[in-house]
């Protein structure tokens, strides 16, 4: 971690387009090992980029329906440069006992170890009718919003971002992690850790695609809308549709998509 | 999987650049879960695009660095739609006792149970000198040849794919998965099941970002040469110098950045 967090340096052999080439020294998106412990024991390794460890690991138990609530937590240390101890309170048993324990275990994209869809989904109240609305203008001025919060993605277009916003468009939390799924772990992570569950009127937008897992994460938080710069898979759209969640992809001004739910954005046909 | 593999409807509303609204049929990426068995137990279960699960499978061991030869693989066959079951030859011992058993496990990109970067580098052995080399119109011509055989990307937006090509730019195989890693584990599987390992002679490109893990499974490969659309990591290049391996990223013709042994790109600064 230099003056610039998450980015390193690199050195590298540029091609421009005029085919000339240059050598020159580049930024690059920091990617390192966190692991995850609760007291003494290895919970998850995950390859991540330095910085808000502590969220994280928090919101990566929220996601994983590890811990519910804040005040299962008692505290999340660093116990060295790539490593977070988590301790819980007193009396809260950790659901250990409900996660596949046998079977490799991938730092691949889409790769764990349990063992069927319903593993998978961590069966989390759906969102309830009472949450936000949210305009097609306020809509439109997200992705500029992420972008403006980000401090390294448009220079090494390594790092993506997921930011958590308002119903009028002020942007709550903005976190940057070389994986999605991180991204979205820190900035819900950060939410957990102040008491601000449920995010029930606020908005998640994601700088890539939206998959199952995203649309889930965003569900462990109570977020109503989530909205995607890329597209959405088949099952993130029928994840959302079940848990009343409006689904936006291709969110690229002036256009965009929504996939469900679409009651909770005001639409106005020109 | 309906004619188009891989591809399922979605009923959307659209905001047209316009402004106008439209309500349409579009095609989303399917995103199912894939069970991937060794006998009667469950190994890992990974978020992919249907279709090449054999492939998958077989990559995915490959690149764990569960097995490491062909003739360790008995048979690898579908036991249901979402369910592969590999039977390793009589006499294979699967290293699993080599893997990180205790701890929650996550479909997340990057999380993982193992408990330390050294239990996620499988420490296969480094390239050897005497490989291939690329020209530089040969490596501008390649995102054009993986978006030809790609037959839903560019579409949806929401599929990755992973090639790899001769050095004379002919593609050997190409991939798609709503997962890069998954992209690279059917493109290297295919290769690991035909016995055509190692491809010492062979290109590895991606479509989006090189992470460590897409650089350590092009080594489980034995590809000399990683090619990125967008950007690499840190540790991605610190792990292709150490092991030999030219890391090419940001490769948008007409230009490209080398990262590290540039000795195998032919070359002419004009």
């Amino acid at each position: 971690m230099k003056e610039k967090p998450g980015i390193g340096p690199g050195q590298i052999i540029r091609r421009k387009e005029s085919g000339a080439l240059e050598y020159l020294h580049d930024e690059l998106t920091i990617e390192e090992p966190l692991e995850i412990r609760i007291g003494r024991k290895t919970l998850a390794t995950t390859m991540r980029t330095p910085g808000h460890d502590e969220e994280l690991a928090a919101g990566f138990l929220l996601s994983e329906g590890i811990i519910r609530e804040r005040r299962g937590l008692a505290r999340i240390s660093e116990a060295g440069a790539n490593i977070v101890v988590v301790d819980l309170a007193g009396g809260v048993k950790v659901k250990l006992q409900s996660v596949q324990r046998f079977g490799t275990i991938s730092s691949s994209c889409g790769i764990c170890g349990k063992n069927s869809i319903e593993a998978i989904r961590q069966h989390f109240p759906p969102i309830r009718s009472t949450s936000i609305r949210i305009d097609v203008e306020t809509l439109l001025s997200l992705p500029a919003r992420l972008r403006e919060e980000q401090s390294d993605f448009a220079r090494t277009g390594g790092i993506h971002a997921a930011g958590i916003f308002e119903g009028n468009g002020r942007a709550k939390i903005i976190r940057e992690d070389i994986g999605r799924h991180n991204a979205v772990d820190k900035a819900i992570g950060r939410a957990f850790l102040d008491g601000a569950l449920p995010l029930d009127r606020h908005l998640l937008l994601v700088s890539g695609r939206a998959s199952f897992e995203i649309v889930q994460k965003a569900l462990a938080a109570g977020i109503p809308i989530v909205a995607a710069v890329s597209a959405p898979s088949t099952l993130a759209v029928n994840f959302a549709r079940e848990n009343n969640q409006t689904l936006i992809g291709f969110l690229r001004p002036p256009a965009f998509n929504v996939y469900t739910h679409i009651e909770r954005v005001i639409l106005e046909e020109r």
